[in-house]
């Protein structure tokens, strides 16, 4: 690592300033400026230093956000600051692809200001985007450039009041008339709303509308997207037969605003169907490439990657901030000492680095993971968009769903526990809005949840490495993956006989010792969970039935009759004692203030376009 | 049981509204209606129904509450519920020591309508309170009808800026001045600025302040109690010399208004010491009855102890709330099923019950837990109105004082976590603020911090043990307890010998199982702690000598720098690269808006008296 040098000018690592925090930085066994330099690069230092010192001499950025504003306030100031970032124009979207480094660090940047900004930001220009780009054709290239200017503004509208994970229960409907070359958008119902669409609530005048394909003489088709504009440009008001509105205040990242979408028999022309996977003549046939819904699940692979990827990141970052912030607090907090007059900062106490120490280990090696990763999502997107139909580009699409399915769990997970951590650990202060830990928490937390609940994908993750195991069997195939994360798998059985032979505490120190017991962890659990399923398919039993066997639960709802207040105080449309979910749900979002009215800010949108890149900096 | 019998005119436990949550009520194996007469006892089960009601049906207390309020209009309207709540006189205050039951029920019912407004209540109530009948004498007892009447309206202040945990670094000074026999109560700096305190921010009028009392000649006697007025009842505003102001928003209770403030030779008269430890007669002499340090912390150890009761019974009211929340919406919530037409509630799958069930079970015995800590509380501070010294009641003081400290950081914790998986188990619904997860969750957060820190109390609770193992010795006294909570301990070595012998299913479910392997996991954890310890003392090191032996740490605070995005992105005061802790969460803290201002509402406490039990229900 060469040391670091740079012309006094414009240093690319400024000093930090003097003050108590001096002294702990001095006692350091590394120079910080070195490990910054390795760690980043100086192409990406001085990129994320343009960006934050923009923000930094841009009055519109000055504080407040996150929780300490109204939540109409701060919707408004998150749209101008979105549109702010487009005259900023840090890294114009033809420089995206060939730049990935700069992506990274773009959405860590804004990600570091806040999540809500980053998030706004990147739905539209990314989410949006290319779900037109990769899910249409040539006659849908034209929204792009509107996409860009902000002529438009986009969501994705996949999931619906009462369905998520079950992307299959999806109820929203497309059928075509040919007599006018239509498609008709409806929702059966208010179970059937889309629900949770960020960018939906006040902001998006196009959405890409997941809806079941009804041909002439009524055959379904299966899901497919739909461009589907819901607001006029010009006014931000709805369309007609369009019912749009805001879903209320959610945990955190109330800068973004969630929507909802109710389509009342609302056409849209027939070109607007995104219709790489499927078609519609205009006579009403249905046509396709793709072969079978095999086919169809692995190409899509990538694309549901790519937003689990994207929560890996979101979740470093967070805990970068929050270990950035507890660690500071507690070399520079004193309390108690070896003696009545002498205090000593509490990050000298074990009890506090056991806490927060392992949090800062996290941060540094999630974030290699999540970098390492996102290159090798770039290289399986690239096969995709270059028809890679190769037997290596369908694995590396498996391996990196897999890994994607568990690194998102691990690294949410990780990261609402270590901001938590680092809260308690700020004791009272931590619990000061101020200090931003209660922000950072909720505005992970939803990483907890979209893009496939930590729970349900880890089963993703075992379905992968069960499938290995299976397809090796006695005398079958190696064991081996495009990014070699699975290939000791092969060593199966003798890891499985390794044992831990240290005498000594050094022998534990050895960093190849933990990494070995990792090896055989997973080798165990592995075999114990295919020898427990083997079992049960040889028992015939299904896992409904499986499920049905279970009993400890049909009482579950008569205990917490006994120990619930009446509904008034209880005060939850969810947790309401008649189980109305959806009706009480929905009665409660309709109830809350200004949520079908237009954004008192629709003219900084309608009216006052942005210059692209205007404002772009020296980079 | 008896089964429950009652006239149909006045039903005390009403049938749930019919809707689909009755399929999965009626599946039960019991009649919740009798769990729910024998867990409460039907005088209970009255009370509270008369509190709900009247709170159901006055305007006042109609939702909106919580973070879906500003924090000025939530201030204010947690005041006027608290005033309102004196009118009702549900429990007026010379009946709460002779009905304990209805005491819980009160706490219950308001913290499962809004955690702000009983704390609120309570801490003027019984903190305030309790500290003035407790720690003061005859003198004092003029200030009590006062305090029932909201003629005045009182706050603890104890922590300051710079110091919680270490309550000898308080700083904030009383010299008593003979020639005018008052103290003079003074500030130093921000540092020893009193923070945090409930009831400050805005409201309170008289607070209970600790500080360091000297005598002239400048002799320090330690910490004392004062009663300081800080605000004149008439207008609200500040009194001459003190500088009172709320310390913001925080992640949760922001109905309550926490304050801080400075004193600048504020003078009180010399009555107005709280005067049970220890007084300064006319001409400065100091004079007490405690004879050492020793009766003194043994004497405050019952109060102590009542605030971390008190959390216990916070956490599991949260917990109950969570769990009802949570296991309605499971089963009600329909996602995938055995075939593509039929959906299972959520509630059905392994993996929901095996999130959820276990808070369920956790939730009924950390309630019998609370409700027996309460009442042996109970029974405890009899003993010491009674000025009980017999060797029962300080070996009964020890124990509660044990026994708190553990049950606080198990409760809270139990709960956090029980919230968040809660809120997690509800998917994106649960992320939606109006189910109430993230109040919950937010509102039970600083459980873990205030009345001491969760790690910090465990602590106490081990030396407790290892005393108890120490006393014992070989041949020493028998290990017993007035509550006989570590009478097992005896058995000692016995039970370090038992080995599980079970071979079937059958006996690993006999709940005496788990019971024994935990009697064997805590005295196993108590030997090993005790011959560490021993080892430690014999090699003559010091607990500072051996945490500067620790050499990670070090480096974390460059590890940081490298990750660390520059101050103003990471916004946060605790956080900035400086260190300047205390001055920089000061300057943020004088930045708030209207952070000195007299609340707006300020004439409905200075004018519009309440007229206590006006509203009073029929109970």
């Amino acid at each position: 690592m060469a040391p670091l040098r740079e012309s006094s000018g414009d240093p690319v690592l400024p000093d930090p300033p003097q003050g108590p925090l001096h002294v702990a930085r001095a006692r350091a066994s590394f120079p910080w400026k070195e490990l910054a330099l390795f760690w980043e690069g100086e192409d990406t230092l001085r990129f994320k230093k343009a960006i934050f010192s923009a923000l930094e001499n841009d009055p519109l950025f000055a504080h407040p956000r996150g929780s300490r504003l109204s939540v109409e306030k701060y919707q408004e100031l998150n749209f101008l600051r979105c549109k702010r970032v487009f005259e900023y124009d840090f890294l114009p979207v033809g420089d995206m692809l060939d730049s990935l480094p700069r992506v990274l660090a773009l959405i860590e940047c804004l990600g570091m200001y806040d999540w809500s900004l980053a998030v706004k930001f990147f739905l539209h220009v990314l989410t949006f985007g290319s779900a037109i780009y990769s899910s249409g054709s040539e006659r849908h290239l034209k929204y792009l450039p509107k996409i860009f200017s902000l002529e438009i503004f986009g969501c994705f509208a996949l999931t619906e009041v009462s369905h998520g994970s079950n992307t299959k229960g999806i109820r929203t409907t497309a059928h075509y008339d040919p007599s006018t070359q239509e498609f008709i958008i409806h929702s059966p119902d208010f179970e059937a709303a889309k629900f949770w669409v960020g960018n939906m609530g006040k902001t998006a005048t196009h959405a890409v509308v997941f809806a079941q394909l009804y041909t002439p003489g009524g055959q379904c088709h299966g899901l497919h997207p739909f461009l589907v504009q819901i607001r006029d440009p010009k006014t931000l008001l709805p369309m007609p037969g369009v019912m749009v509105g805001d879903i209320g205040k959610k945990l955190g990242q109330n800068g973004l605003d969630n929507g909802f979408a109710m389509f009342h028999k609302v056409r849209i022309p027939r070109q607007d169907l995104l219709n790489r996977s499927g078609d519609v003549t205009p006579e009403g046939a249905y046509v396709t490439h793709v072969k079978d819904v095999g086919q169809h699940f692995s190409e899509s692979l990538g694309s549901l990657s790519s937003g689990r990827v994207a929560i890996v990141g979101t979740s470093v970052v967070n805990l970068k901030l929050a270990v950035s912030i507890a660690l500071r607090f507690s070399a520079t907090r004193r309390q108690f000492g070896p003696t009545d007059k002498e205090e000593v900062p509490v990050l000298q106490y074990p009890m506090q680095q056991w806490r927060l120490l392992p949090y800062l280990a996290a941060a540094y090696a999630l974030d290699h993971f999540f970098k390492s990763l996102f290159l090798d999502l770039g290289e399986l997107q690239q096969g995709l968009l270059g028809k890679d139909r190769s037997v290596r580009q369908a694995e590396l699409g498996r391996e990196i769903h897999a890994l994607s399915s568990a690194g998102k769990p691990l690294a949410s997970w990780t990261a609402q526990r270590g901001i938590q951590e680092c809260r308690e650990a700020c004791g009272g202060h931590g619990y000061l809005a101020m200090n931003r830990l209660g922000d950072l928490r909720d505005d992970n937390d939803p990483n907890c949840t979209y893009e496939g609940d930590n729970n349900v994908l880890l089963q993703q993750t075992s379905r992968y490495l069960l499938g290995l195991l299976a397809r090796r069997g006695p005398g079958g195939a190696r064991i081996e993956s495009p990014l070699k994360t699975v290939d000791f798998l092969d060593g199966y059985a003798d890891i499985l006989g390794r044992r831990f032979e240290g005498s000594s505490p050094e022998d534990l120190l050895d960093s190849s010792v933990p990494l070995a017991a990792y090896e055989w962890l997973v080798c165990y659990l592995l075999r114990e969970s295919h020898q427990k399923l083997s079992r049960e398919k040889r028992s015939g039993k299904s896992d409904f039935e499986a499920i049905n066997d279970c009993q400890l639960k049909d009482d579950a709802v008569a205990l917490v009759d006994v120990i619930a207040p009446p509904d008034f105080i209880l005060d939850s449309p969810i947790g309401r004692a008649d189980g109305e979910l959806y009706k009480n749900l929905w009665t409660a979002v309709l109830q809350e203030n200004k949520v079908l009215e237009r954004a008192s800010w629709w003219a900084e949108f309608a009216v006052n376009k942005p210059v692209i890149g205007s404002l772009k900096p020296k980079l």
